[in-house]
């Protein structure tokens, strides 16, 4: 997907939400066990019930890795499930990959060619080679590590060089191997106040921002630090809107958080004319 | 397996070398692919033929992810055979792996529960919280990458708060995480004399060194500069061994690939007065 189809998504559903498919098997409603394949059923109907408030969906790879074999089919067919009845939607492989050269190369096959991921989170702890493999597709995206939502954030990210912190150096360093058409940052929204600084190092790129709802980060603090006349903003919610019931209903009670947080979102894209 | 089980593997088999199942199956030997798992098969004759010259075994996942729910079965297979084949053999999920609290509870599972890996490599950009759910198992290692064998390691772990460089944080920080009996650290052989220095960091942990061989890293540096009392060394080679040959006696060149390395580490150990 190009930048300029994200941010048209964007303007005509008015959201900027990405929906965290974390969708552990021990946490998914019990009617659904049933099922030939309860996770893939269980992401077809959030799926379902919220494309249209949401603009992306972010399975987090550890909890289809747990199951195995059987874990990876499920992500498989979401994805496949995805792309095949709502073309425009943003997919993120939340993998957090990074290896040598030839190494990323496999890891880039696997969820570029082999699945048709949008984009893929990486980790930059070893550098350019281990990130440009990813960089070699068009319209795909590498979203790189930059300030995570997590508490250890605070042991190596904001490791100091005179007056520049590690996480400010990732996104100065790596602002040379791609532009804001093929790269993003990660962001945490439970530092949502370094976004003024993030800003000023990459004014017009998007920033994948996870923590808020379960992880305490506020929407309204990462709209005022964070967006830009394009937006440049992707929200993600994982268990306050997937986990919001274990019911028979809970796509439709999904639907409800979704739309709340859609709702609030619209306003905020209007309060800053990005429509 | 323990520190002391590690050491006593060292010490008998007169070796310190991990085999790296990088099995890529574009590189695997043609009439493989006749089987059923072409992959497994391959893996199975590699460790068939080279479990007396190896005390670990180093499958890196983007090779067995890349072929998606299938590349996984073999990894499933291809652990599951070692370790009921070959007690005593320490198995690395070389993964670089590493995300939120919760997220890497989930991947230990895939790794140290479903699969019987006995340590899993971390990248260690999202600090403590990210690398503590892999230390709660016993007798498991965290294999924390320090400094990488690529040519990118230059771009972020040399990054320098006053004299302290990032790779060095990383040991020195991660050390109250857990003591030598829980982890190891990644210490590329291409920066041999590199070793010196982390040696006055971390003068007892095992060092996992990748990049002799294909790479262009040297045994003998490496042992120079890195070995102690203990060994303290598992030095891996990839390619160098596993695609020696893809002719049908592939496993046989395979083997005498690893033979030729296992003297060269006898020879170092005796020569150090390890055994």
């Amino acid at each position: 997907m190009t930048r300029e189809q994200l941010i048209e998504s964007i303007r005509l559903k008015q959201t900027f939400l990405c929906i965290g498919l974390d969708s552990d098997i021990d946490k998914i409603p019990k009617h659904l066990l049933e099922k030939d394949d309860p996770v893939f059923e269980f992401n077809k109907a959030i799926v379902d019930y919220t494309h249209d408030l949401a603009i992306a969906y972010k399975p987090n790879l550890a909890f289809y890795e747990s199951r195995g074999a059987e874990g990876w089919k499920s992500l498989e067919k979401t994805i496949e499930y995805i792309s095949d009845n709502y073309a425009g939607i943003f997919t993120i492989a939340d993998a957090k990959r990074g290896d040598i050269g030839n190494t990323s190369g496999q890891y880039a096959k696997a969820f570029f060619e082999n699945m048709s991921f949008s984009a893929l989170t990486v980790a930059p702890y070893m550098g350019e080679d281990s990130v440009s493999p990813f960089l070699a597709y068009d319209n795909k995206w590498v979203i790189l590590l930059a300030l995570t939502s997590n508490k250890g954030a605070s042991d190596f990210q904001y490791f100091k060089d005179n007056d520049k912190r590690l996480f400010e150096e990732v996104i100065s360093v790596s602002g040379k191997w791609a532009n804001h058409d093929h790269m993003m940052y990660v962001v945490g929204a439970t530092k949502a106040e370094m976004l003024k600084d993030i800003r000023k190092l990459a004014p017009d790129h998007f920033l994948l921002v996870p923590g808020v709802g379960a992880q305490g980060g506020s929407l309204e603090e990462v709209v005022k630090y964070g967006m830009n006349k394009e937006c440049g903003l992707i929200v993600n919610s994982s268990r306050g809107i997937i986990f919001a019931s274990n019911q028979k209903n809970f796509a439709d009670v999904a639907r409800d958080k979704a739309r709340e947080i859609q709702l609030e979102m619209a306003k905020h894209l209007i309060d800053k004319d990005v429509i």
